[in-house]
């Protein structure tokens, strides 16, 4: 008989990583989450739950970012919420999903508390990501298209396995620990444009590593609580797509993760790329047409966000934006005073939106007429990977414009074996405010006349 | 515009509750809850939970069945699950959910943190249950029959509002309550027959608390998370029965709420009703046919179960153990040496199974042939209702059979107007240990001859 997912992911749960490469693409995106979590400490989000964390206190098991020490599964939620906060991390488009604040926190935390070494934390982070991204591609496009987060669900089973691992468990106990998570493992679309959206990261993370610790203590679980007749796939839509598990553990699909360069959701991203590459002003343009994947419509175009938040799910908004040459690099472009600017908004008027079956999900077309009557072109695909020390270099430049200087002992953390010393810099470096952007980018704003 | 289904909860959250027998009601269900958690504490699910929530520790903000003080969440956690753990709890049939584990954990957690009087717990509790159940009628079965679990998700949104209720917060902060619940309310009906079943419970008090205080925090949400287009309905196989919320406030559907007599799955007491009324001993039986309406078969129908907790989803194996003369009354029926005893497996397999469409889900028939050829046949329904000093009496009879004299105590705490003195009741009484009805029950096993 075939093994079942439950036996299969198991299996995969205490293999030995024998892939470099994958290792080094999940250092270089533990440096991406490390660095979107110190920038983000400061948003409201953060806070809240951080003041929330603090004021329920408990044993100081694991850290959250900023120094505050609790359990486990309250450190692994705030780490999630806070590093989803400005929606800058990274994503994987097999199966739609942030991988890195669903998975890293819960690595982070459960390695912390069990007294684990940097090389067996980036292993974990690597094993639940990978095997995130695979759930997601079993559960498939249905399921992300009904509504569920598959950053939420598909990633509170990486968290979990991520866990498990770092626990050193038996194989019942791994399947008990994802037969757990399948009643645990939730969190909705719809939450997009408020802070719902991080909120339901650090809720896989959370359950994640409930689950893992449930497992531990030894609660029982039904034995295919996720691929069963009334199990998590059959419940949430799933596609059961078998093909998602071939060659796991031999290829590593973590390789294809995507990073950001836009403070923005990555729905928008090849739209900018492409955008970007025509090298236009507003001043020139008389009318956009953006081609996307259909998919798309129902996340991120929103046609008159009402705060920045919500622009960073808007097509026309930050089209508008990158035409009047805002840096949607910096997290400062979606602050309210800029996003929702009276110029950003006018030009955003000339710019529509249309969906193109043949586009994948990674891919878009901008079409831009001038005034002058002229119609330019441009494509872009996501797809399209970097050389590793290119990717690096981008990086290492997004983490300076989050956190300034503080980014180099990031690097070095991360690049470094010491759990202690990277658990440092997260306790340590304060967010040193991409605030500041805003008056910069207000200023020529303030210039514009629309 | 027609008010959203959040707003007319949220409206309903606030409300004061105008009928006494509702309250009455309430007070019944509170004391069924009560023996029953306190019965349940001695359960694995219980002790494991327990000793992990002293371990993670926290703020002494509410109290844990037995004494242990915690934060508001995790208390409502563990007390949703130790309640739930001898499947002894009420049920509500219109949505088939055990709305007060779910619900009461919430309300009382809340009560404590808030500083509340028995009497703001008491209408807590009971907006929280009746909401319940109207989200779960609004659910519908289909909700339930893909594999939710309507005790782990409906209940997480009636927890909800018990406790943003307590709370006393504006109307935009429930309808964000209910968002964020949206978005953690989950749980699987494949957990039945494990742990993971009374960890459902548990996972919806906590969820309702969460949301609650996350609300109260100022997290923002999907503000149509639960009705919207992608909201929890529609991804979560929701059939949008609106004629649910029909007279809320004014009807309470909490009144029809139904008690459990025998110590397993609802399912199975309209045929133990009907089996009991019959009088027949096993030595007397040939065959039985037990009819019942289609959906408990994905429920309670397992064939051969394989230890106590699963016999208690068992047609066959309870069957056979009231023929026995087993009281299935009795917590200690369902232990792995009675419930798996081989005279009680030998005698299950005269029992047959069928589904009958014209049955409702409250009701079975059974058709018994005897040794000598006679046949005899029974019918029962459980939503005949009671009269409430009849149930008032039958539920004391119940407690004393779970928890000896302390029922009396509960009963005076139950009924009386001091949180406190209720709290003290719930730190301070003992399991009296219904493990001792074993050995008396093997006694009468051993003595079978089958």
């Amino acid at each position: 008989m075939a093994e079942s997912v439950e036996q299969q992911l198991a299996r995969f749960a205490t293999a030995t990583v024998l892939d470099d490469d994958a290792r080094a693409m999940m250092r270089l995106s533990l440096y991406d989450w490390t660095v979107c979590a110190l920038a983000g400490q400061r948003e409201a989000v953060a806070e809240i739950l951080i003041r929330k964390g603090e004021m329920e206190g408990g044993a100081p098991q694991a850290t959250v970012i900023g120094g505050v020490r609790l359990p486990a599964p309250r450190a692994a939620l705030i780490n999630g919420a806070i590093s989803h906060a400005l929606d800058y991390d990274d994503t994987h488009f097999d199966h739609i999903g942030h991988t890195s604040v669903a998975v890293i926190p819960a690595a982070l935390t459960m390695a912390q508390a069990q007294g684990r070494t940097m090389a067996e934390f980036i292993d974990a982070a690597l094993i639940g990501s990978e095997a995130a991204i695979r759930i997601g591609t079993w559960l498939g496009r249905a399921h992300y298209q009904v509504g569920f987060h598959q950053t939420a669900t598909s990633g509170a089973f990486g968290a979990a396995l991520a866990g498990l691992r770092l626990i050193e468990t038996t194989r019942p106990k791994i399947i008990a620990g994802l037969g757990l998570a399948a009643s645990r493992a939730s969190g909705l679309k719809c939450q997009f444009g408020t802070m719902g959206k991080p909120l339901n990261a650090g809720l896989a993370a959370e359950a994640g590593v409930e689950a893992a610790l449930w497992a531990q203590a030894g609660l029982s679980a039904a034995e295919r609580g996720v691929s069963g007749p009334l199990g998590f796939a059959a419940t949430y839509h799933g596609e059961n797509i078998g093909s998602a598990f071939d060659g796991m553990g031999a290829d590593w699909r973590m390789k294809a993760v995507s990073h950001k360069f836009h403070a923005c959701c990555h729905g928008l991203h090849a739209m900018l790329e492409a955008l970007g590459s025509l090298n236009l002003t507003a001043d020139e343009v008389a009318s956009v047409k953006i081609a996307t994947h259909p998919r798309w419509m129902s996340v991120c175009n929103n046609p008159a966000p009402r705060t920045g938040l919500e622009a960073k799910f808007s097509y026309k908004q930050a089209a508008s934006m990158a035409l009047m040459g805002i840096a949607t690099g910096r997290v400062a472009a979606f602050d309210d005073a800029v996003a929702l600017h009276p110029s950003v908004s006018a030009v955003a008027e000339k710019v529509t939106v249309v969906t193109d079956d043949s586009l994948t999900e990674m891919q878009a077309r901008v079409t831009v007429t001038l005034k002058d009557g002229r119609v330019k072109d441009a494509f872009h695909d996501l797809s399209t990977t970097l050389p590793h020390d290119v990717l690096a270099r981008k990086l290492r430049d997004k983490g300076r414009m989050l956190i300034g200087d503080a980014a180099e002992q990031v690097w070095d953390a991360v690049q470094g074996n010491s759990l202690r010393s990277y658990v440092d810099v997260l306790s340590e470096t304060p967010s040193t405010g991409w605030e500041d952007g805003v008056d910069l980018i207000m200023e020529v704003l303030d210039y514009f006349d629309v």
